[in-house]
């Protein structure tokens, strides 16, 4: 028997649906015995939540495209699967018809990947790609809305809180440990300006919002930052509302995953893909457990490592550099890339720091901030680069 | 039981194999009962092939790297696993850990495939990438061999040989329908000189070797040729000893792996992801089914439409550009873009072409390079731009 449960039957379709298919009763399919396998593409914590939680208990196996259900509720989900003895699927949460999971969980099953990096939101690299041919971000966003890349209410994309659920599910795939979205620190596009983004076009680099889920020495970090990244690297390349995600690890190197990260025909590939999927490997156990199957602490934010952005408003006059050079040093933070360029009142600084901790990073800046000749905050970006600044023939 | 076939046990290696696990008979291992699944990375036809044929017969599983088994007596394979009731993985034979066929198998079982465009030859991308930084051919096939990307006879790498056969299984496995290696038209880096280097630059566009595996109208086109990328395309941006792989289709758009394409531990990861799958998914009859399920017929060659780029070099004085243009009209084949450079003796012509028949540019061609004012054999490569040329802003 095929169902599909619907607010309201009687609404004009793009396809018609037989008699009997459409229902507005969760209990018709779950308590259904002929159905096995139920797609939920209904989005939201409520009602989306309890319904998969009863699906699950009665028996049937789920596929989801439902990133904030597994974001924030994972854990209770995959303890219910794991108890009732069915699978559930979720390659369509991350990036739609993008087989990021697939690949993490089974092609990549025997290797240590240690970082993922994503551009897993579509609207913000829309909005970047344009203010880099020289949009500004309010006509950026104008144009997205037009071409039905971003929502009349754009807040989740625009903050980073799209990206960061859909980081916290890759990051659990990727190292086994359960992220929930709490986990993920976030920031938009709030903390860039048409500056940074000529900036970047300057310094060879691409301004994208990037999510990091990053293993190191066994501690856990994931985050979602604006950041500038080489042109080189291939997260650079990715125009328009089109998605990709790194993987690194051991034995891989790098495999990196690009397409369109969302659209319904693209979900419904990814959904229809997880139910042939669960219903080939029925009865084996194969990948019916949970993704998680460890525990890893998190890292504490201040000790990850990254090469870094700055960029300063100062005075244009004597001095200047050699107090803003000796905070650094004295953070032991050393400097890769230096531009300096007249600015409306003084100069300013683009400077590309070497790897460095962000505890030491932050220390030199609140300094630096300090300083009488610095006239507002600087605003720090990682930079994302995978040969590192030095090989890259840097000073 | 565990156990390897060598040539020779007492070679120097770089793990200690424990005792017993080392032979020199393949019997041992095919008629060994407790052993269920053999991975084969023995690499050429003889004697890999009929070893693999005989471990089917005796009821192994078997994966293999080997793509000139796969593509050369893939037909055979399939049929001696499908009557052992057991399977063939061969995740490894392209790309190495890149998981395009898992990708294309079980990701995209419901997407209708139409085209694969393939880097897959990590030793021609390094040697453009080198010339593109200004390297000549020799010097960057010299660097490349210096740092272990090159044998020392290179030429099924240069040749396209090696991509062919990669396409071969690619294009099988898209579109279902075998495809040979002896259906693969295949050029290699004959086929350029440094100077469409140079012209690719100014055109906004690189060099790669790309692999096409197009479906048009239920007819399937498998080649290999060195094209002009455009800077925007996924594949412009693949650099150094990396491959990539774009799957277009209905339902996905476009979806772009890319990663290194060659390696020992590489390959080895996409080795025991298949064996790990072959064993979860035993008994199901999941993906044990040959990939090739119909037979397509073959696109006539000048069938296929693309944009192309042509070099010509020509007589500096009035009339010669008519005449070009006369004889491109005449076949209906359009100007999208005009360079035209001094030369040693006259004048260089780089001229892009909106997308034609192959019949119809190699008709024009033909026909220019009668002309008295044309001095050598023009030279036309593919031009592959997803936008297609009028989008990209040509005239």
């Amino acid at each position: 028997m095929v169902r599909a449960l619907v607010r309201d039957p009687d609404r004009e379709r793009d396809f018609a649906a037989a008699p009997g298919i459409l229902t507005t009763d969760p209990a018709a399919i779950r308590d259904d015995p002929s159905i096995g396998v139920v797609a939920e593409v209904m989005g939201g914590i409520e009602p989306a939540g309890p319904y998969v939680l009863d699906l699950l208990a009665a028996g049937k196996s789920v596929v989801t495209a439902n990133k904030q259900l597994l974001a924030q509720r994972g854990a209770e989900l995959f303890t219910a699967a794991t108890a009732a003895g069915v699978q559930i699927r979720f390659e369509a949460s991350v990036c739609a018809a993008i087989p990021v999971i697939k690949v993490l969980r089974e092609s990549l099953v025997v290797t240590n990947v240690h970082r993922v990096l994503g551009i897993v939101n579509g609207t913000t690299n829309f909005i970047l790609t344009e203010m880099e041919r020289g949009a500004t971000f309010s006509e950026a966003l104008a144009e997205a809305q037009r071409r039905g890349f971003a929502e009349a209410d754009p807040t989740d994309d625009i903050s980073g809180a799209d990206a960061a659920a859909k980081m916290a599910i890759l990051a659990t795939v990727a190292f086994g440990s359960r992220v929930t979205l709490d986990d993920v620190a976030f920031r938009g596009l709030e903390a860039i300006s048409d500056g940074n983004v000529a900036a970047a076009r300057e310094l060879d680099m691409a301004v994208r919002l990037v999510g990091a889920a990053t293993l190191v020495g066994g501690k856990l970090d994931v985050r979602v930052r604006p950041a500038l990244v080489d042109r080189h690297h291939p997260l650079a390349g990715v125009e328009g509302a089109f998605n990709a995600v790194m993987l690194q690890g051991d034995a891989i190197r790098e495999i990196t995953l690009e397409g369109p990260g969302a659209g319904g025909v693209e979900t419904a590939s990814a959904v229809v893909a997880d139910m042939i999927s669960i219903i080939g490997t029925a009865e084996t156990g194969f990948l019916q457990n949970d993704a998680a199957w460890r525990s890893l602490e998190r890292l504490p934010p201040g000790d990850l490592r990254s090469p870094f952005y700055v960029h300063l408003e100062v005075d244009d006059r004597p001095g200047v550099l050699e107090h803003v050079a000796h905070s650094l040093a004295a953070h032991e933070v050393s400097v890769a890339r230096l531009i300096q360029a007249p600015a409306e009142a003084g100069a300013a600084l683009h400077i590309v720091l070497h790897e460095a901790a962000q505890r030491a990073v932050d220390g030199a800046l609140a300094e630096i901030a300090e300083l009488p000749e610095v006239h507002s905050p600087p605003s720090v970006l990682p930079v994302i680069s995978d040969r590192g600044v030095a090989e890259l023939g840097w000073a």
